[in-house]
């Protein structure tokens, strides 16, 4: 038996940075069959042989490091296309008669990667189902849909209701690329493969948690995408909730895609809802200056480039922890961490008399940096008992390894039938649930002010003095990478 | 008000290799009183010119990094040399007088050092008693005892007893030049200064503790002394079971040097003596090949150049947790570390069925390596969900700094009057208590046999199976330095 890859989207960018390298490079390390198939499909007319020349070139270009001629020559013999338009019919009916022409048998399996603008993926899913490329009663027949999934809670359950009318849930493959990489992956085994951490992973001894998604990055050509959509879509509904989950839930009784994803979606629930004054006061809006200026911003766009949320889990372990969720645009620079700040000791032996050691710090450097650091005391050498601030570290390229693409990962896992790191309906929706009335509130007149802040800083100033009146400090520091 | 130090068995080594240069490197570091006097005594005749002089080459040689001409000639200026025998009044009355022609008022503090032969320390004390100058009506009189403190239970309470009839306990100093070390002090700010560490460090958590004291050397010309003692006198009674306290004890109310050192006892208290047998199925004897023919050991010698023990402490804490203490002449390299070996993670959620992972370890580098590791797990990148074994590392000299020697801090808590980091009398008759009845046992027909090993290795092979027996492995690593 044998695969089929077939990318709707496949003159798009993703496809050429990221899908067909991560499909090469599974290639090159043999994790893919040999006669594993990809087939291509965009409204653009091209021969077989011009889209795979003009794959290699991209690959060359995007993946230097792995690119190599002799193997790219083979694994291109199995890259196909096949022009389509989603909206036409008969575009499918050929498609599923050119699948059937270079597949094997029927029970060959088939993954649809919707790579599209997300305005077509009801009608492409509606589509594969008319033209029966849906049914698996002879191979497996699994989707993965990008990106975002829908752009609040009606239209993303309206979209669920839609794909669900063609495929089961169990062969839908909801795509989060944070979910791939290997740092993230790896707070699991963090946490449930070692008998140091979870014990400590509780309201007895976190003070609280932050999680930061930072990009230095400003907008730059996206305003007609970002300007409707504003940073907590954009952000927090996929990938700042995803991390907190993996960073709240409860560890599961089996690594299995239902268990685990049940304990994200537990924490999902878990979440208080805000009520009344918590949209002034458990938030942060900014805008970095020059936003306004973008081309495509209208002028006076109250869109935010910047989010800062305070978020409970009223759980036995979490409660009154707070998660402080952090993310902009035009920051200092780019770092995704997440920092379990604990509490101060309970007893002072040490130290000057009202003067606070710092307190310990657990900070999960998932990128650019990929590492992991315990900020702890130890004793100041040739000094008394006075301690200060060192840190034990830990790099996972330390050693010169190098990390996959995420998408890899994804790949190999919808392949292999694993959904583990994939959205399920419930979450997506739940995550919506939780965003959709902070974007609501910020849109009505109780809403907060919106902080403008000079891009190259942490966001707002007022962000910070957010956390000072709560006695509280964002961990600002860009991570030291190598 | 100035100090006087008063340095018994001053031409000996100790003096020229660790007391001086501590002294001169206090003074250097103005932590000296500037008039701070010290007096050297013993049997050789020297003018004060002369011992200077003497001392001068040997500082400048044993601490070349920190001799200074010019600062040596003012320290030197406040050296005297007075020639006197341990067992002669008159000598301890010219003393006397030599003092009071040297001090400034009656007020002046002296602090005496006893670095003589640990045969004439309880001359030394009566003498210093009988010359009246263990009075301390005007200014303090502290007196410092090197080890070995005493041979035994007996002769270490008859030692007590003599000293007491001089000096009340909160006037001697005993020292245990292991306490002065800055990596050995850290252990108090890592485990009370922050809050990652005390919810772990309990039976919950931990399988069992490693104490290794391991030496390269073998006894060279040491025999004379070394045969008579062996392993469990020379490194167990003070050294070993120092550190098993630090590791064990309860955080004390105050860091003083009553409740610290109360704490400490408390771990002793708790020790669970050995019966029956244990002696033999909780020891391991090892003796190096070679060590019959170091010139001075009898051919027929049974003495042990390593020893392994197994000890637990019957607490709520550590209640069949063992701890293993180890330590030998001719091993693999030296090196000094303490390893809390955590349990099996509860509840296994990855790796292949069968196969355990590494389970959390958490080594304290005393010495020569000065750092802290946690080998914890992580993902192995590009590998599904298989973890390994990584490390979390702290060096405290990571950042160019130098430790200084143990023999400085020592002295200056004696001088400030903390006896935190010396053993108590309560404490060292305890500690012999928990020694002799194995030596004694180990000299009785039921001994265990007296494992051979050949240097260079970690003990006999009979200490590597014992602990496999139990399940368990020796942390057998020699420490990367710098």
């Amino acid at each position: 038996m044998t695969d089929t890859i077939v990318i709707f989207g496949a003159s798009g960018d993703l496809t050429s940075r990221k899908l067909i390298p991560a499909l090469y490079s599974m290639f090159a390390k043999k994790r893919l069959a040999k006669t594993t198939r990809i087939v291509g499909v965009s409204r653009s007319k091209f021969e077989h042989q011009q889209w795979r020349d003009s794959l290699r070139e991209t690959t060359a270009k995007f993946s230097p490091k792995l690119f190599d001629a002799e193997t790219w020559d083979q694994f291109s013999q199995h890259v196909f296309y096949q022009p389509g338009d989603i909206k036409s019919a008969e575009d499918f009916t050929a498609l599923a008669g050119f699948l059937s022409e270079i597949e094997d048998t029927p029970a060959d399996g088939r993954l649809y990667y919707l790579s599209t603008m997300p305005q077509l993926y009801e009608e492409a899913i509606r589509q594969l189902g008319a033209a029966g490329l849906a049914d698996d009663s002879d191979g497996y027949r699994r989707v993965i849909i990008e990106k975002p999934f829908g752009t609040d809670l009606k239209s993303a359950r309206k979209l669920n209701e839609s794909i669900h009318q063609v495929f089961r849930e169990d062969q839908i493959y909801r795509i989060d690329h944070y979910l791939g990489k290997e740092t993230v992956q790896n707070i699991f085994a963090m946490r449930f493969g070692n008998t140091i951490f979870e014990p400590l992973w509780n309201r007895n001894y976190v003070d609280h948690v932050q999680i930061t998604v930072a990009e230095e990055v400003v907008i730059g050509r996206r305003a007609g995408y970002y300007d409707t959509s504003g940073i907590l879509r954009d952000m927090f509904q996929n990938h700042l909730l995803q991390l907190m989950m993996i960073t709240a839930m409860e560890p599961p009784a089996k690594y299995d895609s239902t268990m685990n994803r049940d304990e994200k979606v537990k924490v999902l629930h878990s979440i208080r809802p805000m009520t009344g004054g918590d949209f002034a006061n458990h938030t942060v809006r900014g805008q970095y200056d020059g936003y306004l200026d973008e081309e495509g911003v209208p002028a006076n766009s109250q869109t935010e480039t910047f989010a800062a949320l305070k978020l409970y889990c009223d759980t036995w372990r979490w409660k009154n922890v707070p998660f402080y969720l952090r993310s902009g645009k035009g920051l200092s620079c780019r770092t995704t961490q997440i920092v379990i700040q604990f509490r101060q000791v309970p007893h002072m032996l040490f130290g000057e008399v009202g003067k606070s050691p710092d307190r310990n710090r657990l900070v999960i450097q998932v990128q650019p940096a990929e590492g992991i650091q315990i900020h702890f005391q130890t004793k100041v050498p040739d000094a008394g008992m006075k301690t200060r601030t060192s840190t034990l570290d830990f790099n996972f390229c330390r050693n010169g390894g190098s990390m996959p693409d995420a998408y890899q990962r994804l790949l190999m896992d919808a392949i292999s039938g694993d959904a583990s790191l994939f959205a399920r309906s419930d979450e997506v929706e739940l995550a919506w649930g939780i965003i959709d009335p902070i974007i609501e509130a910020w849109r009505s007149p109780a809403a907060p002010p919106l902080f403008r802040y000079p891009a190259g800083f942490w966001g707002p100033t007022e962000s910070t003095d957010w956390m000072a009146k709560q006695k509280r400090e964002w961990f600002d520091v860009c991570p030291v990478i190598g």
